[in-house]
């Protein structure tokens, strides 16, 4: 038995084997054997038969109270822990006791300080569901697949003899505030080929049956409507499902390839060549690149949190991440109005992480971390290469060239990626938190991946959505994130301030004011004091700027700042008193103000799984309207696309990309990337273009006119 | 004399020397020799003691009627002009007779055909203005220095002996609808040191003179206000102006390393190599990059002009152009209140365009393009590598992993980037047309370069900017761009399509329609039909899709096309009875559609200095209210920035960038990058990060578990 997990882990922390204790490191390997041996130890005794089902384990993190100066004497001290006090450590696990007599779900927090123990363990809300788990998924597809009156109603549908039906879980969405067992939907799909990275979405079923998320039991067969509108299903038809209309759609290279496609020969290749490494340096989770330093935390459903960031040793932000996402689809007919998935809180985005590759998924010097997890046996598993760390160039940081000596001065912008790739099902989102040399920090977003299709009867056109191959319907839908800002401009004291740009009143007269000719306008500045909601609006060029309005900029005399310009996407369409509006608690809005709260991190609330909405996310926060002004603030910004579908999206979708900002604003006494030196060619090596003559000469020396 | 211009021209075009003759290659330098003996000796019939000023030359494009055709043959002979007309080809040429009266201003067009000739000659309008140009800019400047009254003015302000007057000519904007004379106002500085380079928006001076742009007299001399709000002057001051206030705030980076800035040294290199080369060919001027083709124009004006852009042989736009620019500044005080520059109309994107260097301003394989002008004398002027092409790598492109077989597939994106950066006085601007292998066409405009600034009283603040440097008023402004894109969806038979998704009403009944839980939402179109304008509408995903509804996709259905999602950016805050808001013909709306007119190019109208609007800009063409459905139609999108400086944008402002997307929308039958090879190692040939233990194995082969 360990004794001191402390020790036992600080050899398998990531970089030098000496890095050093850091409170917010991830569960190690070594916690997590403890950790599932106590639980095993505790759970046993209340349940001697049970089959134990892990489905999580993620650190707790310390409390800011205690976490804070933590950080800011590990900062003091040069980034070293020794003679640091150690915070309280404790592990969060959900894991199930299955019996004869049904799954009891429970949160157990582990104590890991020196040796692993239960320090609490209590029953998931009776009126909540935890969420599924891929394993679950697994296990539900077999049973379901197995089960004869599945089999029975994929037999009506007279398929061809050797095809293979395939069948996806997917999200049980809520439709009434009503309890309901936990469910795992399946969409059902064809497999013409023996292949099985032949698309399956190319050929939906017109069915959906639910299977129990504990037991595996069929619940149901329910049956899509299969025209444009109205809620005909197959069991209407006369004759059987047409799936003769399906044709083979991939997306896969080799099955392509084997298909006769031609690829294109003409792309050459494009390297980036790092000849003296990265310029960033990691020890520990720590990273430090150019004046950045932050912690690389990670959990199973939020994926990569970064922490502690500060820039040339200032505080800027206590922890960024992504808190949810929602996806409601638009066909309102049943089954489908139920199709509302939340990617983090119903699945998340560390255990759907992708392993990311050397060379396919990064250009460059790529630095890839790995994070410990467990299986649903409470076996150690590696959630191998899920983060990828590197840098790009990222074109010209700022440039001027004085027109009276025609001397340019540029840089480029160098940026460090932290990124990660998630596969949720059929899509993929990519996230990437880029910093840059103008102590910007940016979240990228792409979608990509595969659209959830649904059957339509040939000839058939939707106003739900649109036909992107023969018999298959592309439904729109909408995908909302919310990402959670933490400030700490320069203290942890901050206030969030709305500006807009507005008109000034025409003045008539000379003592009516400044504005002769009608051409003026001003900032409105408003500051959000108390919890509370806001919108983007773009026509008014509103930003939100979180400021410290006890650090007054020296030059501007305006408080110090960071700003959001959020982005101004459609919000959740669904109708105000529907469930599915109720559910997205962080849906309605662009931007959220709260007061910090420890733990108070998931927007969608703890368990979005078949939510109902109103129950611990957002809204109950807003609703305390607690003091926002000049305290421990977060900052929430809602943000997403509506995804109507073009052909051009299948059968698979070409990324979709967005990307928010954090900008600094009045934080600095001038550019914050002066000290960039000036881009040469020495440095850069680029060469001219040798396919023809352009008909000028230039020289090796380069903005030195 | 030349006899036969179009064989003297063929062997100065970029490319191999028998690219042939393309009837929108820009005027060659012979041509231009020319055209400019032939005006000379025209106007000097007129008038014979005249000392000629040109201004500017340009290609008058072909005739859609003649030059639509062209191309198709052009094409359809694979890019071969043997045996094809050609088609008449003129210049138009802006050039002034300087006499003791006063000075003329003709639009001379030059026909090229065989000879130059001059085919016509016309007084430019009396009630507009033409534009300023840097000769008279640097001309005027040095008139003003040398005037009396102008050195009397700054010797009042009691300046340190050693310090040098510096004065920007800028755009003298109208603030009444009443005729002015052509004029140039100054924005003076001090240089308190010797070298030019020395950054003198930093020490910005009190007073505006303003000079006759044709004789480069000292108009009348405006002071500026000083204090925050209201009209003081330096004049109303009973001491000396407080110059003592300013600090040198320098971004050059010889002088910041004079100064003893520590200059960032952990940023290592990063190169972009491409052993085989570029992927693009260019012949001529045509550029062929995947399955992209287009031909690159450039004129003093526009800057580049991307025309018959096709993807795999089908049309798609016609001419991609940005149309203009308006910079519109908030501070409302006389004389600051005239402060709307015309970045494209008043002074022109291509005579500003940087000499791009090679590993400074791109990295990779460049091409960098020339294009010939003349200078005041009619002299052949290069504009030497104002143009450079060159590839990216944009990241992922698409990536799907089968989470069954835990098979991924993932291509790269690769982008075609045209870029072309901009002086103008103190700003920079950097444009880049981007192409993608997913068939999308990206616009990227970056702003940079120095604020303009004004004098500020020591201590004191503005409603109207931000204090950026002690005694420097960075000023609110507004960037209004207005991108002009003429499409050939298929064809040139378009039609604008505005969509909505809106959510549907919630049936209360089976019988009232399939909104039974309150979650649907469909896609309202609506097309327009006739020549006028419309919003952005971020709120409710709004997209304008150009379709032909003559071509039908056969997969969805649905006409072809493509979208722009357009910038929903804040449109000109000025009100709407005022001067500046009547010259931003294009800044009231974000989409305009028109019926195509050749010639109708400048969004803003043909002469944008000293405009008071409402003249033969977009509002006239508007206002004919043409049939555009379903016609050859041309749509606009205007969008930008409002910048209310942040003190971090001073001495240079880092890069804030945006870009508008025109995407494909149901024109291909699939996913148009699905033969985009995977993405391997072997071709990328990225590395590990070696600065610490990654804990994890990669192997040198990839996306094939």
């Amino acid at each position: 038995m360990v004794t001191d997990l402390a020790a036992a882990t600080a050899d398998l922390t990531l970089g030098p084997a000496k890095a050093g204790y850091h409170p917010l490191d991830p569960v190690s390997a070594c916690e997590i054997s403890a950790s599932t041996a106590a639980i095993r130890s505790h759970l046993l005794k209340l349940a001697p038969n049970a089959r134990l089902w892990f489905k999580s384990i993620q650190l707790v993190e310390p409390p800011k109270k205690l976490l804070a100066p933590w950080l800011d004497q590990w900062n003091a001290a040069g980034g070293k822990s020794a003679g640091l006090e150690r915070l309280p450590r404790n592990a969060e696990c959900m894991v199930g006791t299955k019996e004869k007599e049904g799954v009891k779900w429970y949160e157990v927090i582990v104590s890991l300080d020196g040796t692993a123990s239960v320090a609490s363990c209590i029953r998931a809300p009776d009126n909540l569901h935890v969420s599924p788990d891929m394993a679950e998924m697994v296990a539900a597809e077999e049973a379901l697949l197995a089960h004869p009156e599945f089999q029975a109603a994929i037999a009506k549908l007279q398929l061809p003899p050797n095809a293979k039906v395939v069948a996806d879980g997917w999200i049980y969405g809520a439709d009434s505030v009503e309890r309901n067992r936990r469910c795992t939907p399946f969409m059902v799909y064809l497999n013409f080929s023996d292949n099985p990275d032949s698309c399956h979405y190319s050929a939906p079923l017109p069915l959906v049956p639910v299977v129990d998320s504990d037991d595996f039991s069929l619940v149901r067969i329910d049956y899509t409507p299969i025209f444009g509108t109205g809620n005909k299903t197959v069991l209407d038809l006369d004759g059987p499902f047409p799936w003769e209309q399906y044709v083979a759609n991939d997306y896969d290279p080799a099955i392509l390839a084997s298909q006769g496609m031609q690829f294109r020969d003409d792309i050459k290749p494009y390297r980036v060549v790092q000849p003296e490494g990265a310029s960033f340096s990691v020890e520990g989770r720590v990273l430090r690149w150019q004046k950045w330093s932050f912690h690389i935390g990670f959990n199973y459903r939020e994926g990569p949190v970064l922490s502690d960031v500060r820039y040339d040793g200032r505080k800027v932000f206590y922890r960024l991440s992504v808190s949810d996402m929602t996806v409601p689809y638009g066909d309102p007919r049943a089954p489908y109005h139920r199709k509302m998935a939340f990617d983090l809180g119903d699945i998340g985005a560390g255990v759907c992480a992708n392993e990311l590759e050397l060379g396919c998924d990064c250009l460059g010097e790529i630095m890839y971390l790995d994070f410990d997890h467990l299986n649903v046996q409470g076996e150690n598993s590696k959630l191998k290469s899920v983060v990828c760390v590197h840098e790009e160039d990222d074109g010209i940081g700022w440039k001027h060239t004085n027109y009276r000596t025609n001397r340019p001065a540029v840089v480029r912008s160098r940026i460090l990626v932290i990124q990660t790739i998630i596969t949720v099902a059929n899509y993929e989102y990519i996230f990437a938190w880029k910093f840059d040399q103008s102590a910007g920090v940016h979240l990228e977003t792409r979608a990509t991946g595969i659209l959830s299709t649904a059957a339509i009867m040939p000839g058939e056109t939707s106003p739900y959505g649109n036909v992107v191959s023969p018999g298959v319907l592309g439904t729109n839908h909408q995908h909302i994130f919310c990402v959670r800002i933490d400030p700490s401009i320069d203290g942890h004291d901050n206030t969030i301030v709305q500006e807009d740009s507005v008109p000034m009143p025409w003045s008539k007269t000379d003592s009516d004011g400044d504005n002769q000719y009608g051409v003026g306008y001003v900032v409105e500045k408003t500051p959000i004091t108390k919890a509370g909601s806001a919108d983007a609006a773009p026509h008014l060029n509103r930003c939100f700027k979180i400021t410290n309005p006890n650090k007054i900029n020296s030059i501007s005399g305006r408080p110090m700042g960071y700003k959001l310009v959020p982005a101004p996407s459609q919000l959740i369409i669904s109708h105000p008193e529907s469930v599915g509006y109720a559910r997205a608690e962080f849906g309605e809005h662009h931007i959220h103000v709260t007061s910090y709260k420890d733990g108070e991190l998931f927007a969608g609330g703890r368990y979005t799984n078949q939510s109902f909405g109103n129950a611990e996310g957002m809204r109950s926060w807003i609703a305390r309207e607690d003091n926002t002004d000049n305290t421990d603030v977060v900052l929430w910004h809602s943000f997403g696309l509506t995804h109507n579908p073009r052909v051009e999206d299948f059968p698979v979708m070409p990324c979709e990309t967005h990307m928010i900002s954090l900008k600094p604003a009045d934080f600095f006494d001038r550019c914050p990337s002066l000290d960039v030196p000036a881009s040469t060619q020495k440095f850069n090596q680029s060469k001219l273009f040798n396919g023809g003559a352009t008909g000028n000469s230039q020289t090796e020396s380069c903005c030195s006119r």
